[in-house]
């Protein structure tokens, strides 16, 4: 659909609505929320920074009477161009909601706003002895809101799960500026369909979240760190099997491969040993004595089972410094070229071998440069090429290579993303997964909620 | 709505998709379909008992074509008459899909059948070392389509959630017939709308679920029980909140007052304290060491604030006979009465014990026999009232009372309905829970999936 452009006459009404210095149609501000992740632009047509509810309705009251575009946008960190303007139009920064309005520790529940910074929220519930689960990579900068709309995971989702397990409840305001509470503050609540969790990973085509009511968990008195490195990479992603086949849960058990190895070990330079295949951090927490024998119990078990090497963190500065190895790989990947295809596949976790395999087939056959790396406690891999995309026969094999990895992926029982959503990237390819008429109910939903396709066109559905 | 009748040539049809032996119009085998927990009938027009999931969209299709109303049903054990036809048609019994397709050791996953007894999943995965954690009071008999219909919890929901926390995939047939596969067999996936979460807790209104993919945990070293005294009502409900806000998160903590042990003591004879104003079940699991750890300072915590007895079970069997005291009440109460009216209420964990006052204010004001019982650690209370129905000044009192207590919940920012849906016990008041513009969306998505309005009316929506 194409929708009407900004005239001047509706700009006015939006700086109504917002106060001048809140919103702008000036280039360089433009400019600013023009990207995200997947370091594609598209210029919007106005920039919009409301500071409520009420306001966020209005804009999209204007939307719905003058037609045109509003796309919701977090902190602009999203990997599939969730939060671009595809089409032009208004794009509203959400954050300005970045209150943490009450964190009730009797009911373990926290009411946030949609623009806190994740990881603030980690902060401000951990000085009182709470833990808020959902980590994803990008925690430091994305926004609470943004990990709803893509229903964010990260390394912790091994043992506590992904944010839509952290959510009783939400507010949002529809395409048509109506504002709607969904699901409830307390443990349990079915009343009625659940509109919290159809909201969550919709990506921001149903509805733009302004608050939600979070659950938590007590902190964990402890947490524990290692690192395991492996000659054969085959062992490594077999290790991960083999844990949970013996009952232990770890919060995150982290995978690089050689290609990631060599890549921190080039920017870091702390000596890790870049001739291994593979190697995995794993990390339990709990109890301290638990957290104790689990790590003990892990140590063995990886060493009688072909590991090389194990390195436990005596301190919460070792446990850092361990982490920092697996935060490097993203930044320091740019070294072997100046674009990255990043895809975030799952596969059941005893097929992660399977899934090595064939990576390693696809790069001898490709030549490519590829790096994989990520959740292997969940199946979660991410998976990278980086590659020069003016170099119009790279970019062909690398497509091709994702399109093969994306079917295997199907083939082995998995799902094209874990967490980063379909966006517009994965858009091409969410009929491999998803079926016509799962896919014409999802436009009937996606009708409902906006009948004039006004919110966050393009993502999602091709 | 009202639709047509099944008429012969249509009951053929029927008989052709199903065999003649898997259908029945005599009065007899209706009346064995007509009822559920609520105790009110509606004769069906047909009963059927397909084996397949074709033969349920083959059904399905001829209600499509032929106009007649369609009712799933599980083993009819819901509390709001989710299963019951009240305006008659075809009930199809779900009960032959009684098959666990998979147990997956590697990735903790099953694969299982909606007319599966839950109780039969728990045995087969305990078998195997694993652990379905959702466990309604009516795991002996329910189903897991029927638990996935309403979103059934349980008292082990204050650890470890409910049942849409389990649910990775599903499959299921549209009312025009359509079969759907919803969700992912992994961990995590985000590939388009969460359609298997609007599906759970939807109580058969959009969709009959013939298979499921379900999430497993490795089955907790050992589980230790203990019940808890109380002289004092509110004394016991405050304590509820102290143990979570110690940190203690049990796997239960069942809440039973004066009335309920009163009537399981009668039933039971087993010398439980009637004098008590109430009594805690509380269970404790994971690894040994942990458990009696905690079993220890939970002890000790309850007696320092004002507990008059604590007993532990030493063996399975004593665990077993306490839980017998807490699973007595539901039978035992109609000594009280021919009638019981049966609500769910949820409040936030700290407002138990200003539910607990208005619960006894109520009983004080009118004079009904009360009882009330439950998920206090997630602070869902079963609140009961026993009367003769054809007592018809009695039962004005007591509709009066569920509002007032309605009223009350929605006060405390709890929920009507914790575990039992809306069916049509709780259509009248979903709207003092719901907004208008929430029960709007929620009705035009019923349109999506069933246009014609075929499948389950009346539930739900007033």
């Amino acid at each position: 659909m194409t929708l009407r452009p900004i005239v001047n006459t509706t700009f006015r009404k939006l700086q109504n609505i917002v106060g001048d210095s809140n919103c702008s149609r000036a280039k360089e501000d433009l400019a600013c929320y023009a990207y995200d992740a997947t370091a594609r632009t598209y210029m919007p047509d106005a920039v919009l920074f409301p500071k409520n509810t009420e306001e966020v309705s209005g804009i999209l009251n204007l939307a719905d009477k003058y037609g045109f575009f509003v796309i919701p946008r977090g902190s602009g960190s999203g990997m599939t161009g969730g939060s671009l303007a595809v089409k032009g139009g208004a794009v509203i920064v959400m954050t300005r909601f970045n209150r943490i309005l009450k964190i009730d520790k009797e009911n373990l529940v926290a009411h946030v706003q949609a623009g806190v910074v994740t990881g603030h929220l980690h902060k401000a519930v951990e000085k009182v002895g709470l833990f808020y689960p959902p980590d994803p990579s990008s925690s430091e900068f994305s926004t609470i809101g943004g990990n709803l709309a893509e229903c964010a995971g990260g390394p912790r989702a091994v043992k506590y799960g992904v944010t839509r397990d952290y959510v009783l409840g939400l507010e949002a305001v529809l395409p048509t500026g109506e504002i709607i509470n969904t699901g409830v503050q307390t443990a349990k609540g079915v009343v009625g369909y659940d509109m919290t969790r159809l909201l969550i990973g919709s990506e921001g085509t149903l509805g733009i979240i302004t608050s939600t009511i979070l659950r938590l968990l007590p902190l964990p008195e402890t947490v524990k760190t290692m690192m395991v490195i492996f000659d054969k990479m085959e062992i490594a992603a077999e290790m991960v099997s083999e844990i949970i086949r013996r009952h232990i849960i770890p919060r995150t058990i982290e995978y690089m491969d050689n290609a990631s190895i060599r890549c921190a070990e080039s920017y870091l330079k702390t000596g890790l040993p870049i001739e291994a295949e593979a190697l995995l951090i794993i990390e339990v927490d709990g109890k301290k004595k638990e957290a104790d024998i689990a790590i003990k119990e892990l140590k063995s078990l990886c060493m009688s089972h072909g590991a090389t090497r194990v390195e436990t963190a005596k301190t919460k500065e070792e446990a850092a410094n361990l982490w920092k190895v697996r935060k490097a790989i993203s930044p320091a990947l740019f070294q072997y070229g100046p674009d990255k295809i990043n895809e975030d596949i799952v596969v059941p976790r005893n097929r992660i071998p399977d899934m090595v395999r064939k990576i390693n087939a696809l790069r001898a056959k490709t030549g490519l440069t590829m790096a994989s790396f990520g959740h292997a406690g969940d199946g979660n891999i991410h998976f990278n090429i980086m590659l020069d995309k003016k170099n119009k026969e790279d970019l062909k094999k690398a497509d091709a290579a994702v399109e093969t990895l994306f079917d295997y992926t199907l083939e082995l029982e998995g799902t094209i993303s874990g967490e980063h959503g379909v966006g517009i990237t994965k858009a091409p390819y969410i009929a491999k997964e998803i079926g016509p008429v799962e896919l014409a109910l999802m436009k009937k939903i996606k009708k409902v909620f906006d009948p004039k396709g006004i919110l966050n066109p393009c993502k999602i559905f091709p």
